[in-house]
């Protein structure tokens, strides 16, 4: 097992109702700033359930906080924080409104370059306490001090971390996912699988609890993800996918581990050029890097075949090919699907993603750093 | 799934040499007290690692904070934080150090009658910081609210829990636990083991995460605790034990899912009246409680024996009995002997520990409050 930290402070309030709850965690003379996305916050009345919850506390309100939000759109947030003193955020949407307000509270404490900041990961001395109110089990951000923005005039998505990013608290309601469309269901266990992947599927260093934390989390949305699209306001399987996906990025499953996030990476590179859903993206790249990375991953490989799809037998071969394949199954049963032509991207993508990541100076990728551009190659090939 | 709060701030430095790490999380005008039990801390250099690691900050230290910490003797730490003008505590040691911490932490600001604030669980409004470096992986104390605390006066030992007793970090540091006496090692597997139990083994409430957890760190006990009585100074397996134990009772695994905690109630009386170590008396009353209430845990015991023991063959009745019978077996294989009768305690025990529950107030027990009398004297009955 590798030396690791692990800090997690935000407080979890999840469970039917809990929006009720957030004035404990709000300073009473707070002024707020609630921020969302499309309508749909607004629609399903969840917003009118915040605005209550916040009783005589001065609330301004921030719309429009687009899916990969954007440095332009946010920096309008930043402006209205000055305009109305505001000191408390509150996300409430996804994961893209849930990073775009880790964004504006890094923002409007920063003075100088915003930009230059988070792109050149320039530490934070101070950031607006936030707390978020979750809709869609996707990205795990609630509990985490990561975001992601994008520049769209310079075509660059960035990332950024720190401690000073956690939600102070994350209101997990899992019947706030009831009025979901069936492409975010899908996307959003796509992408939680994916993710606890990523942090799983490497080399074994004897970190035999974060293994099984992570077996758990992959049975869990095997066994629960598809029951999602059918039982659309199933507390229980709602719950379970909720909670899977925070945990899935909360940072518990990753620490004492080498780390993948390859298919991370290029799937990025398929997102900018092709505006693919960031969950297809994975869906399309995660079956081909595993076949490529046979080798390497090997061990764990076999494990995940053993433990999570239960094939004992055939040989060692077989029980990955059929892992590999019963994984690119379970993606199209969740209404993902998983090869580039069926979205009918044509075999120049493969140059134009390479490019891309060499312009980004993104190779060599994986967890030793053994993904060059040949290997790049057949992963993007056999996506096909 | 029932509704629940997570919360859990402790930054966790886990790994070989983390103690170099401390001064980043403890003020560099701090005036630290340094909290230990017997010589062990000081005998294999810890203690001196610790100050070390303090540098220049003005260091007191307390010795002598015995197992099951009492009264007398943190009130005497007391003292010598007012008289020292101490503002941070740093415990080094097993539970005991760490509860008997938590305690110092609290009555340093209480103004008024310590016990009465801590038997009657008044909530403190405010506690000196105090960070932790764990010796004896068991309790699981380093990284939550709790600590328990006895009045050898009263013959009462009693438990105390606020969200301000969170250690801010804690320092898990495997091989720490190389030079512990067999018996320690044996006691805190048992130990780490029923904490797991108690909260996993109830009623099915659709928590599949919690559950997949718990099986996770069941197993990861069962196959590393033995290997940790004899590969003593193994960093993986002593790595795994103490992760284990931590993340036993973090908080965690308990979320949202019923608790039971009967085995921890009447064990405790056991060790007031015969001075049984603490996990003896789990190791004792566990499989006999198990066999009494087989009906009302039987959707659960059902998965532990499946998913726990691998038990596939049988009827049902005969996969929870053979669940049960390998649960002591494991426990005799740690060393820990599981029979009253082992210990020379008569059954004359039967009345006394009963007589001490109902002293108490602790009837019924159990996740449905059903172990009523009757049932005690069952379990107590199976327990020789």
């Amino acid at each position: 097992m590798f030396n690791f930290d692990y800090y997690n402070p935000t407080h979890v309030l999840f469970g039917n109702s809990r929006i009720n709850d957030i004035g404990k965690h709000i300073p009473q003379n707070a002024r707020v700033l609630v921020t969302y996305g499309g309508g749909s916050a607004k629609k399903f009345g969840t917003l009118d359930e915040v605005k209550t919850a916040l009783g005589h506390r001065y609330v301004a309100e921030f719309s429009g906080i687009e899916p990969n939000p954007h440095l332009d759109t946010l920096m309008k947030a930043v402006a209205l924080v000055k305009e109305h003193n505001i000191d408390f955020l509150l996300a409430v949407g996804g994961g893209s409104v849930v990073d775009g307000t880790k964004f504006i509270a890094a923002a409007s404490e920063w003075d100088g370059d915003i930009w230059d900041m988070w792109s050149k990961r320039l530490p934070i001395q101070s950031a607006l306490p936030m707390g978020c109110v979750l809709t869609l089990p996707a990205t795990g951000s609630e509990t985490n001090g990561t975001a992601v923005v994008t520049n769209t005039q310079l075509g660059a998505k960035m990332g950024y971390n720190s401690p000073l990013l956690f939600p102070l608290f994350a209101v997990l309601d899992p019947t706030k996912s009831y009025t979901l469309p069936k492409r975010q269901v899908s996307n959003g266990v796509v992408d939680a699988f994916v993710h606890v992947i990523e942090q799983y599927l490497t080399y074994p260093v004897y970190n035999k609890v974060q293994d099984r934390f992570a077996e758990g989390l992959l049975l869990t949305l095997i066994e629960e993800g598809p029951k999602a699209l059918t039982s659309t306001d199933n507390y229980d399987v709602c719950a379970s996918v909720m909670w899977s996906a925070t945990l899935a990025l909360n940072g518990l499953i990753g620490v004492g581990v080498p780390q993948d996030w390859a298919t991370h990476r290029i799937g990025h590179q398929l997102t900018a050029l092709y505006n693919l859903d960031h969950a297809q993206t994975l869906a399309i790249l995660l079956p081909s890097l595993l076949h490529v990375q046979k080798e390497t991953k090997r061990i764990k490989l076999l494990q995940y075949a053993e433990r999570v799809w239960d094939i004992s037998g055939g040989s060692d071969v077989e029980k990955i090919n059929l892992a590999i394949t019963k994984t690119r199954d379970f993606f199209e049963d969740m209404g993902v699907k998983s090869r580039l032509s069926a979205y009918g991207i044509s075999e120049d993508a493969i140059d134009k993603v390479i490019s891309n990541l060499k312009r980004f100076n993104m190779i060599p990728l994986g967890e030793h750093q053994d993904i060059d551009e040949l290997k790049l190659r057949k992963i993007l090939s056999l996506s096909y």
